[in-house]
């Protein structure tokens, strides 16, 4: 049994998931979203974000963690904002020690729906379908759930392993 | 009396400064550049970065601290990326306790130069005259105790400390 976290970054809502992987079988822990003040500074929103995922790594411990690489179809901007918030979700998990693997939106969904064009609502029901008894209150702790379900598909696979030696 | 450090972020090379400021006396104290291994995962890159800086912080004791905001002109990979580093340059002193301040480029220059469109040569010419005796190997560290000088000047203004008082 290996416990996995599952993160998708954002500066306003960070989305996160853990869960139990037991050979073929998943099993949801919990998943949440840390919101942060939008009329903060961006360091004390950083800071919460830091440290809301250093505890909930030190409460539920998970061994490797996976973060959504996001698109950066936006403005500079807005894609330096989501570099803030994808820079601690990158940061945070390694600094505790855990391997930290990286997937793209197109991987997530086809690893959890079949196809990499499936919509946000496919998304959330397969990852309710694959963690029964679920509730999920935001999209983005269900976009956290797939991304952890994602990495438990492909983390036996050869390159996300050396990631992961070259982590510890 | 008071100790400030300029940060000038980046992921490749993370320029630090740290000065003390009297008055209208300024000296430096210490400065230099962190470099991280192009070669090596960016999580780790991160996790160095941030500790690394954590370490001055803790060394050098200062007691606010300021960033450069850098241009975004360049494509969405590269933005992402110095995303991830300025993320940590606001996140880590914020963390620590620290207030932080951000300034765009142009205003630096204005601020060491006398003017916003100043070349990186003068930059450090200026920095030298204003911090007799200082060695600067590298120019993110002349870019970095420019952010502190341009700190130790508006540092007074309204506006930064109001940034500052969110922070405290």
């Amino acid at each position: 049994m290996i416990r996995l976290m599952g993160i998708d970054p954002g500066l306003r809502f960070m989305g996160w998931g853990i869960i139990d992987v037991d050979g073929n079988r998943l099993k949801h822990v919990a998943s949440g979203v840390i919101a942060t003040d939008g009329h903060e500074s961006v360091p004390l929103r950083l800071c919460e974000l830091h440290g809301k995922l250093q505890n909930l790594i030190r409460e539920y411990a998970p061994a490797e963690a996976a973060v959504e690489e996001t698109y950066v179809n936006r403005n500079g901007s807005s894609t330096l904002k989501l570099g803030y918030a994808r820079g601690v979700a990158l940061l945070t998990p390694a600094y505790e020690g855990l391997p930290v693997a990286e997937y793209g939106a197109m991987t997530v969904k086809k690893s959890v729906v079949g196809t990499g064009s499936a919509t946000k609502e496919q998304v959330t029901m397969m990852v309710k379908r694959l963690l029964p008894g679920v509730a999920i209150h935001k999209a983005d702790a269900s976009d956290a759930l797939a991304v952890a379900i994602c990495h438990a598909h492909h983390r036996a696979s050869a390159a996300h392993v050396a990631v992961g030696r070259r982590m510890a």
